[in-house]
């Protein structure tokens, strides 16, 4: 039986201690897929709504191009690979005339994981289970039947809180291997006079992704070590009853990992167990500017995800308006 | 010289006349991208905020995958294609162990014009040039190196309008064919009590897609005849200085055209000289249904689009919030 | 314990019976992936070379393109997208003046069972297990961890022979359904006068794909039912000891199955437990006409797979020479 | 008007004197596809059958997967992306219990060129036309409407030549732009005692492919420095009529280029204006040690397309048969 957790320790023991802890399986009824999303409620949005004041809009989606930051990537990513269909050149060279219009079209071939995303509840399991039980093994080669992103295409709108526990720290970006505590959340959030409520969709900020930006090379970004929230973050996250985590790194996750017996152990918990709907990422300058001048970490939140069938995530272009 | 513009003759002479008094060219400056978007303003989308009451959502994408509209389709388009790069049943299998961590990773391939889009300004070309008088050539197999989706990542925000034409004129869908006139427009805007206004994001609806999701087969949906706008609502969507025009159609326009001169002449103004960006295979049955119950036709619009680098279009899921 | 196998009845059992008669596990040791090219051996090669006879070269590989056999496709097969990424219209347009060489590059998307291929022995199971006795799950997301089509890079040179049922039993085309046994290939060698040996390629013409090609609709041809070998024939592939089996019919095999206890049962014998390589999708029809036309059914025969790592084939555009 | 040429200077003038001698265009009427391929005649296949005496065979294709040379790649190539569409672990799960029957399949996404391949006689054009005089146009987004690499699918096949230049040199690897002569060529063939003869496809080795592969990094091996022939070889490739150049470069050509007017201006001419088909990153490390020992250094070569079509190029696996 595992022994009851403690920030102190941290084993595989501990870890699935704090799977049991921190489960929410069941807690919307055995068919539910859509996990913490179930938090917001229309209330929460009409709120949200005003927090629009300034007609001030912030994409905090990276530009999905060959300069993405797939360079030597977990498993087998890559960054996006954008095709022509039709071009003006083709348009202006008479290839088109016959069809008696002009026009170009494309396409894309992208990993759903490559850049600005969602993680579907699809996308991480605990063992040989999703969210709320369902077998891992209905996530095959054919896609998710279960907890894939389109379940939840019109969830993704409520009030978005940025954390910006770099500017709290005063650092522009914090260092590879730095575990955000519960008490630098908390810390942070006072220093902003912000309240993180449930149904919230909270944005953490590292300055990991501006400081590779900043220097034109995203060196191990994706997939080695990150600045990101520590395993003790787990009951936070449960406790504080968000809808979403969200942050400027590939995996919110602090790296190394803080234990040797799991690759990435929050994963392990928040995904799965806590049912919680992950955003990675996140290109946050341009908001965090804002935020640090005017003050305000609050403002209407909506990354609405393709409704991709089946599909463990979603590349997006969230909006944060103020 | 080409004729002083009529709506009761249609050749190529009144296509161009059509051209040069609906143009947008240099209204802002020689260097504009956004185009039409131009005329949202920081109020418009505080205003629009207001609109969301009743927090209720609509997401107004069709679900991407194999069974989408793109059945001998225009072009080369096809459908969808999502692709497993790890998967549960591996994970189940033990091929993950050594990694400690259990996950499934997707991906995509898709033309970015094969569902719910937008079309980039880069789509449409006037002759051998695309909005503001850019060089055509400037969209090659590289990309559009000018007027690509990604120079208006952040401005598709404000407020919705959905003219519901199918409703008001007691169809449940309109006839392929039907050429929507501004007569139609107004008085279906009139009918529903809502006025179009300077900087709108305008969604109308015909019906079709509802029609083909009920038969369960998209017949020629994706490049064949469709109800849609009149050629002579080009003067319309330019005089309201609406933001971008949407709806349940492969391309708003009505076909068969409605001259032998061109290909879709609608599109050859209202992209490349309006300036306005279009929305098409908008899903809209559940915000119809809405909107006729609780006689609102307005609401909180958004629909980011991925910020694809040099992209023609992008794929997208539009909210409507109420 | 499974009955002795006979070719009057047909259940499960029969087929693990069959399984266990003609398994050539172990033949070639424990680490063996290349199942019967083992057969081929270099004098064969040698005396294959002297069937270049009139310098006369045949392409069994059908065109590559949106055109092909995948209509309704077995899985998530699909056609050949070909696309590309740099034209003749950018050169000309000047768009390539700048690096001063002009030139056109493309590329391709395509499952590897798209069109005229190889099956690598990955590609089909028994049970839990590939050719050899290797683990299934060694085929995971990643590929084929082992009997990839990469390992038999060098393999597929030799005698080749076709046996042309369909012109032995004058027909243009064999009947959907229509099962060819034993007999009928040892009858149809007798009339070509051309003996199958140890370590040949040998190919069967059925007809079908010609009358597809004929027809200009592929209907069914893919996935669908079709002429093609008996179940029975797995006792004369295995005792006639040849190198490859291929055919014009996207299977090899008779459709509808022969038993309702398996799909394709005698797949479940040939490639995991003989270990013998097919090929499939081969245009067949000049060849025919060729041997036809000389009574030379035999040639020197290749068809070199893309080495594609992990694959569980390759698309091929086989050479017979006469 | 140029001037003659000569092989000691070397302009934009220079190269279009070269264009002007070795133009192929009309040799072969009109309507050709084929240029240098047209030398090979039956007899030669049937003289090239003779040449297989061992029976030993050497396949020249580098494996194809994401560890190829395409880093920091020409253009927009990039590595091949192999996909699984069904694998064994879905298999072993039960995802495939209800069709009975246990497979994997797969799938590839690669450019034409980023392997070993053949460039077809549209890949590259001389101003604004191609092979035979087509207008370059002619390659446009839809694929290359003339010259595509289908129309050879039946022409890889007769004597290969091996001309082992860098063994010659008593070099491992000849240095980054070394400029292969035709003094080189000549003094190799005559070392090697071979002779290169009308219609011999032949291929040139420089031991730079072996090079890296023995680093373990490509570095800039596709589209950077490279030993390989130099201009001046236009002449004798002309003069030889041989019917296709092949090397373990990924270009054939020296670089950095001989010229400050053209990017590869040997491609210029041979591709276009010679005619000739160009095998590319070919793999010859066991077959250049086979002919080191025996002596033996021609033999049967057969590198069938995949026949693409409108495809600029095929991934090959090229044959080397003894």
């Amino acid at each position: 039986m595992p022994r009851p957790y403690t920030e102190e320790r941290f084993t595989i023991a501990d870890l699935h201690c704090a799977a049991d802890r921190f489960s929410n399986w069941g807690k919307w009824g055995p068919n539910d897929e859509y996990g913490t999303l179930n938090y917001i409620t229309p209330e929460d949005i009409v709120n949200a709504g005003k927090l629009i004041k300034k007609g001030k809009t912030f994409a905090l989606g990276l530009n999905f191009d060959r300069n993405g930051p797939q360079i030597n990537a977990w498993g087998n990513r890559f960054n996006p690979i954008h095709l022509m269909l039709a071009t003006g050149t083709d348009a202006v060279s008479g290839r088109q005339d016959s069809i008696k219009i002009h026009y170009a079209d494309d396409m894309i071939s992208m990993p759903l994981q490559c850049g600005t995303q969602w993680d579907a509840l699809g996308h991480v399991f605990y063992g040989e289970q999703m969210w709320n039980g369902y077998d891992a093994r209905l996530v095959d080669s054919d896609g998710a039947q279960r907890c894939g992103i389109e379940k939840v295409k019109d969830k993704m709108v409520g009030r978005g809180v940025l954390l910006d526990v770099a500017r709290y720290l005063k650092q522009d970006c914090l260092a590879d291997g730095t575990a955000i505590t519960i008490a630098d959340l908390e810390a942070t959030a006072r220093s902003q006079k912000v309240e993180v409520r449930r149904g919230d969709f909270v944005i953490f900020r590292t300055g990991q992704m501006e400081q590779r930006l900043a220097a034109g090379a995203w060196g191990t970004y994706a997939g080695g070590d990150a600045p990101g929230l520590a395993f003790e973050t787990c009951k936070w996250i449960y406790e504080k009853q968000i809808a979403a985590i969200c942050a400027d790194t590939w995996g919110c996750e602090v790296r190394p990992n803080e234990t040797d017996d799991a690759q990435q152990p929050w994963h392990w918990i928040v995904i799965p167990k806590i049912g919680i709907t992950m955003g990675e990422i996140f290109y946050l300058k341009e908001l965090a500017e804002d935020c640090a001048k005017d003050g305000v970490y609050e403002f209407f939140f909506t990354a609405p995800p393709l409704p991709i069938t089946k599909g463990c995530g979603s590349p997006i272009n969230p909006m944060a308006i103020k």
